[in-house]
């Protein structure tokens, strides 16, 4: 079942996240260590470094793999259909599998890229590889500001089809609003959740406090989708 | 005289108002807390975070309600024709009732959607979600400011139609330009004034100032739509 | 002489130079406030509004003036086609005359609109109106700095006719990067140079210093212009 | 060999690298003497002038020369077929010569610039123009670092053939989050180091430590390219 334009998909969500993940990191440690403990230019930083990062990677991958990135993004707005169509005829159990089996590719890919953009960056950093962060993100505001930020960023894909700007501009912007207006910083993606784990500075999250995350995460994204569609135009008679 | 098309505007005004309110307060508390004192610091972050949320609202929402999210540019802009037109024939009576049924719906929507933005944030940010801003921002400065603020605003929304970049990056960067160069740091919006006043922090403003804060915003936004008037191209014989 | 167009360009130019120059002293002296001292970071906030306020401007007043709002773009590249030719048939002395009375109203109006702007700046923030500033801003590095950033500017804008992205984004990306490459935080037009004049802030330069700033700017421009014209590609044949 | 096409592109590519010099040297030096300290605030300033100027530079030279400013561009990529093609008939021994003394023009003229642009930097701030920095970068977490920065230039600049939007923004986008993201503060450019090395300021590199940079640009540049043509879709039958 794996073809050339499957490989070469997970190829591309495998190398986006592992550079997004390391933008991420890089940049936070980075930040803290010119930043003398203010941490709002670090965060400007992390910010500004995330940002053009999103914008490059999805304007990049974006044409072979869809530039997901994101388990979220994955499981709830399926893998585009110029990796999935050319293969098989719509409509049959072959396909609906072949839609399984590309999808759990697409997920191992970010999540590996999401691992090993951190230990990238770590390695840039002189930094031991191998880290595990112990910094807690718990409590009912963390999981209600991931819900908010996972929610505006799949009803920002969906309506990025109605828009007269690029995804990935929308895409780019929302997280570098979401990095000031949520007070988790908007991870928004399992795999940024998993990449960050293995990393104990700025950007890190303890393992502890993963699961909720990522469940806030789904959450927030089917309420961010069902938003999207309530706001399509009506069929036209 | 709802129906679904008017329905979808005014959700989409809610929503949008919501995140604007939610994206300033939000971001101001945030970056209040990082930046260890130095207000400069704070008012970058809060001015990128906003500016980055306009583009996505306006270009997301548009093409639902053409993202007012602000009473100064529905009264004086009127609902966009894809909201009003598809309903009555044009010239009647009947129409000048549903347009007026329309614009008093989206300044309801944009009203409720500021202090819900505002409640929302505060949530995400352990705060208490009732409070009453005790920040006055008061004097003929101030008030100067605002009018200047809100004539740019209508002044780059109508002469939008005239220019070679999208009306969502324009929008955003004269809010981006005005949270600076005016003492007020630019509301140009009687809905934000309306959800600052519920917010004890950064972006708060007293309710006592509101009043004269939102006369001002009137009198410059007919100002700016005067002006954008005058350079309109003589009429082609 | 006078006709509607031609009072509408000069109208424009009146507005353009006013908010340019309202918005750089304006965040010059919001900058200053709020920065506490790290002068860094009231330049980065100052470059930001400056940056978003020139897109703005040259976007929305454009296509009425040609978006000069600069003596030395407005005498080296003369007044647009569009505000000199609809009046006269071109090759006579008459049309000479009539460029030259539009060039010399450009002028005027950037002139006159670059002292109010200066004073519409001072009355948002509570200052007196009226200012000299006193800050000497002399010396060969300065002047130099001048030349080479209005050589920059002027290039920029000549060779904009054969980039693929708006002249308006390209001008406004020089300038932000020109405020820290050149020593003189770059002002590169004499509009600016008067405005500034009238301001003790931030952003002002003594009269004593700006005779020779003005110099330098034309000495650059000319310098900027023609090597511009010098990567023209060649006539076809 | 040499026509008035080739001389054009040279004195791009010359303007382009001296002016890229310039602007990261002399923002650097900006930032420095004004940030009291703070290298994050001094860094987010260098970073925003160096990605309007690579944004400004790309589109303006980029029709006469491709706007390499990087002799790991133009080894890699070859100058563009508007310089090369219109002298000879391909694949012949004669064009094969005439490229490679295209290329060779184009590394005599980038790194001249980079060392005149550097000079021009220190001109403009008054600092003794002849100047050799002391500042060593060596080890293997910052050579990994450079080839990861030029790997991710190279593979950015091929496949925004494919991109939706401008290269110029892509590369300076790419540019801006690596300077945060590497430890190295991303050259990724040998002619960056020859006119960092002129300059005993923020962004200098020491003599010494040079060589393995530019090893390691080549390095990663190879990589680079290899990772997105793996991504080529595949030819159409």
């Amino acid at each position: 079942m794996m073809n050339r334009r499957v490989a070469q998909a997970g190829l591309a969500e495998f190398l986006g996240t592992a550079m997004l993940l390391c933008t991420v990191i890089g940049s936070g440690i980075m930040a803290e260590k010119l930043s003398g403990g203010n941490v709002a230019i670090a965060l400007l930083a992390n910010t500004l470094a995330t940002v053009f990062a999103l914008l490059v990677l999805i304007e990049t991958l974006g044409p072979v793999s869809g530039a997901h990135f994101n388990p979220v993004v994955t499981l709830l707005l399926r893998p585009p259909q110029v990796v999935l169509e050319p293969n098989f005829k719509p409509n049959t159990t072959t396909v609906q599998i072949f839609r399984w089996f590309v999808a759990t590719f697409y997920l191992a890919c970010q999540l590996t890229g999401a691992v090993l953009g951190a230990w990238l960056a770590h390695a840039m950093f002189e930094l031991p590889i191998l880290q595990i962060s112990a910094k807690p993100r718990l409590g009912a505001a963390q999981w209600l500001a991931e819900a908010v930020a996972t929610a505006c960023l799949l009803f920002v894909i969906v309506r990025s089809a109605h828009a007269g700007v690029r995804a990935s501009v929308l895409v780019a912007s929302t997280i570098g609003a979401a990095y000031w207006f949520t007070a988790s910083t908007s991870f928004a993606n399992p795999a940024a959740v998993l990449g960050r784990m293995f990393s104990d500075s700025f950007a890190g999250i303890s393992p502890g406090s993963a699961l909720p995350f990522v469940a806030a995460q789904f959450i927030g994204g089917l309420i961010g989708v069902a938003l999207a569609r309530s706001l399509e135009p009506p069929a036209t008679p």
